[in-house]
């Protein structure tokens, strides 16, 4: 047995090591997946944005606080703009201390119809896993960025 | 007893909305609080950043992750420049669903020496409450914008 254990000493920090670069590509792909999904919905299906939202969401979007999916998705769809297109240009995700949470921070570019230059943006989401799998937004901040 | 239920009725949902303005605004103050003191050590004294973070604290910088307190204050420390002026143009901050966790959100400009511009940041820290009432940074993200 006691052959043995050096090698089972050796072998468990490398698969600690192993465990966390899995698990830091699993929250970098969640984040990945869900920012892509976030705007391809914003700029195409914007009511669907709802169901990413729980009661509990909080949305701080340009300074405004608005409470709650229902509440959300009326700031959403009340916005001063019918058609518009986000270009992400970097996206970093960490897990949280929620268990299971993903926080994610993002920048880009939004482009409005009738505007020569795009507005740089900046967003960070706190993901909460829900049942089923798939995670909900629980915390997201929107700030546009006057260079 | 039969007469007083409206009164209750009718104060509860008054007392639910005053302690959740109250809150909003504890949260708020101690996000621009931490946000004021933060950008405060670095741009006078970096070295003791450290403090505010801890062994499982990570930090994404400009796409480079670095776990705990330790490597996070170096990492800052080997920054390619020795000042720095940091303006804040905005302050979020919400409660995070981690208990008494609070998620801030920041953007502002970055002043170099010999920098004819001030650069567009922007930054997310996940604040978490530790013993003796006070906070410390569990996530960090920071980005340069690019206009």
């Amino acid at each position: 047995m006691d052959l043995h254990l050096p090698y089972i000493r050796f072998q468990e920090p490398h698969d600690d090591r192993e465990r966390e670069r899995e698990m830091e590509e699993q929250v970098e792909l969640v984040g990945r997946a869900f920012v892509d999904h976030y705007y391809q919905l914003f700029d195409t299906d914007r009511a669907a944005l709802s169901s990413l939202y729980q009661p509990t969401s909080m949305l701080t979007f340009e300074g405004q606080k608005v409470l709650g999916a229902h509440a959300i998705s009326e700031k959403f769809m009340q916005l001063p703009f019918d058609k518009c297109q986000h270009h992400i240009s970097t996206i970093d995700s960490q897990p949280s201390s929620t268990s299971g949470g993903i926080v994610v921070f993002v920048s880009g570019s939004l482009a409005l119809p009738g505007e020569e230059h795009q507005l740089r943006f900046g967003q960070m989401f706190h993901l909460i896993p829900s049942t089923g799998g798939s995670f909900f937004v629980q915390n997201d901040m929107f700030r546009l960025n006057y260079g």
